[in-house]
């Protein structure tokens, strides 16, 4: 929701160096590249940059493509022919890993191109980062999602399952703890791929949490893994879609959540069981976005750019780093690539509790700031009744 | 999103009238009443009960439970011992029917219990209603993601499904349409359960738009059926799970979505196919309520506790009526109960285009006031590239 905030940041800095000479946006990150398909980031008007700033998802559009060296040749031949030396890219490990090829390959031909990544993924799975752009609204989606859905739940009754998105890492998921106000209060079971999860299991929690609290409500990532570190919605899958990067499908269909709702009608003989997949709302929801995540996902863009123009580096990623004290602060500071591509973060073993079904105080309190104020729920049943 | 607008209208009516006593609250509808568990409404202060009326989902809770002659009775036994003399409930077609038992139950009996319906239904397929309380929050939900969710397929290509909420009436899946604000925004395609669905034909449509626009969005409601009138979702569903007022569950489940995504992949031959189901969130995401549908809301439960203590009627209905003119307004009437209950409103022939696959504009300036003003959407592809 926030990732054309850091590319109006990277422009307005853009704008403000005189270093730089014209700025092209590649539509579809290098395939915009390869098919020279550019827009002119030094014409609109900063009123409609900000407008732009303010909208959900990208707006010079996406790619999922691991550049080969043979990219890497016709898109420097066409950088130089346009005399362009800096290469900024914004999103997740994938997009930092095609930084870092054309880095390389950049190095290799000694071409003199400044290659920086700008950080972006609601995943929160990047390295060298206390946390990333994109990751808080994303949260804050959840969160409100949460809550909304834990009073329809104390409507309706029964058992209640969401899939929340996040691949590898359970961030977006946990996420849902942030619903919670008052005691009995949902989620009540939290499953995230950093722990295994077993469908007997998974039953025998949900019926425990019926006989306590009368109602179920739960988050599952749709990233879960089997024993064997195979993910569920992955075996479910009729067609196997894969892209570049070497990613399965998960997202996009109902199929995970409509398993555990079977699973657990029939093992668990409850009646109303039903599953909810939140999709790509999570990420392009409009009105939704936190506002320390705006905030910091302009400054990442800005700093990019600084870092870029000064000289002192040819490379790099701009990470978040969160200041110590009580007050919520934070820095940015200038990142290896290879300290950040590729590989994914994970939520820490402090943050998941220790049925694995959950999360800790520990969790609650690195997620409050990022996602910002809740609004206040109003229920009658706290009235004294 | 808006139903305790309504909830807090009646009750703050009945505190001020002198015709009335103790306010109960049963929770879960008549269940609440059978099992006499209730909430005192006379304790909670002003500002609790505003900050409940802003909050999502029934605050008493929900039934889905046709009422017997055998539950009648005991009901107006409970009624008789307490003396309550006012019956008032919240919801749709189905609740409509149950205050319609209630009332001719009690005129068998002759119990002088005024019975009165508080329209809410984000199916918005009440007749006898220009709309009702619910479908402008709701179809502001559907609106705003439809908006969101453009922006991403702009972005990521392929054709994008999302299922949206509505039984047997199109209205909230039509309320996609009003996302469209620039030439090429999608929804591209729209169908309702007012129009035979057919897979064929469907996946031509589909095939059309991507040669025209590079991508597709579709908005698809739960209910679609097929030229025998049959569910699309119903033959999908393993379990046929049907409630007490003849309903089969059709939310709750990724099948339909997963279903027509898949005939697209096999048929078409389309690489990037997604499906999401908006499912609950739809009406209990918070913070996304129509204004105009709050002010509604709030209004038609005062008046049904107005209309109830006049003297003037012993049951009804309240109805929400549009206002000749330019300008958007309404007001509201009484209605009878049987002019409200148990039969669906659909679709009027001229919200419909010929082609059954989208609305007109005159659906559009029906229900643009409902959902009131949307947030504009920064796009760089306007910028004159």
């Amino acid at each position: 929701m926030v990732i054309n905030q850091s590319l109006v940041g990277a422009v307005l800095a853009a704008r403000a160096s005189t270093e730089i000479g014209q700025i092209y946006g590649a539509r579809h990150g290098i395939m915009g590249i390869l098919r020279e398909d550019f827009i002119d980031l030094r014409e609109p008007s900063v009123a409609q940059l900000e407008c732009v700033a303010r909208t959900p998802s990208s707006a010079l559009g996406s790619v999922r493509r691991k550049p080969t060296a043979e990219d890497c040749a016709r898109i420097f031949a066409i950088l130089k022919k346009r005399d362009v030396r800096y290469f900024f890219y914004i999103g997740g490990n994938d997009s930092a890993e095609t930084v870092l090829i054309v880095n390389e390959e950049a190095k290799r031909e000694d071409f003199d191109l400044r290659c920086f990544h700008i950080p972006k993924t609601i995943d929160n799975d990047l390295r060298g980062n206390d946390h990333t752009p994109g990751y808080g609204s994303a949260a804050r989606f959840v969160a409100l999602a949460f809550m909304g859905d834990d009073l329809d739940n104390r409507a309706m009754g029964g058992v209640k399952i969401n899939v929340v998105m996040g691949r590898h890492a359970g961030f977006l998921t946990a996420a849902s703890a942030l619903a919670r106000v008052n005691p009995g209060d949902g989620p009540h079971l939290i499953y995230v791929p950093e722990r295994p999860f077993d469908l007997n299991v998974f039953c025998a929690d949900v019926q425990r949490v019926m006989a306590s609290e009368g109602r179920c409500v739960v988050a599952v990532s749709e990233g879960i893994v089997d024993k064997d570190g195979v993910a569920i919605a992955a075996k479910l899958a009729a067609v196997g879609e894969t892209d570049s990067h070497g990613n399965i499908q998960l997202s996009g269909t109902g199929a995970l959540g409509d398993l555990l709702a079977q699973g657990i009608k029939t093992r668990a003989k409850i009646g109303r069981v039903r599953a909810d997949t939140f999709g790509y709302l999570q990420r392009s929801f409009p009105g939704v976005a936190s506002q320390s995540d705006s905030r910091e996902a302009r400054k990442v863009g800005e700093k990019a750019v600084k870092f870029a123009v000064g000289g002192k580096y040819r490379d790099g990623s701009v990470a978040i780093v969160r200041k110590a004290g009580k007050k919520y602060a934070v820095d940015f500071k200038r990142i290896e690539l290879n300290a950040v591509a590729k590989e994914t973060r994970h939520l820490p073993d402090d943050f998941i509790n220790e049925a694995g079904n959950g999360v800790t105080q520990a969790f609650i309190d690195y997620a409050a700031p990022l996602v910002g104020d809740l609004p206040e729920m109003g229920r009658l049943g706290l009235l004294g009744n």
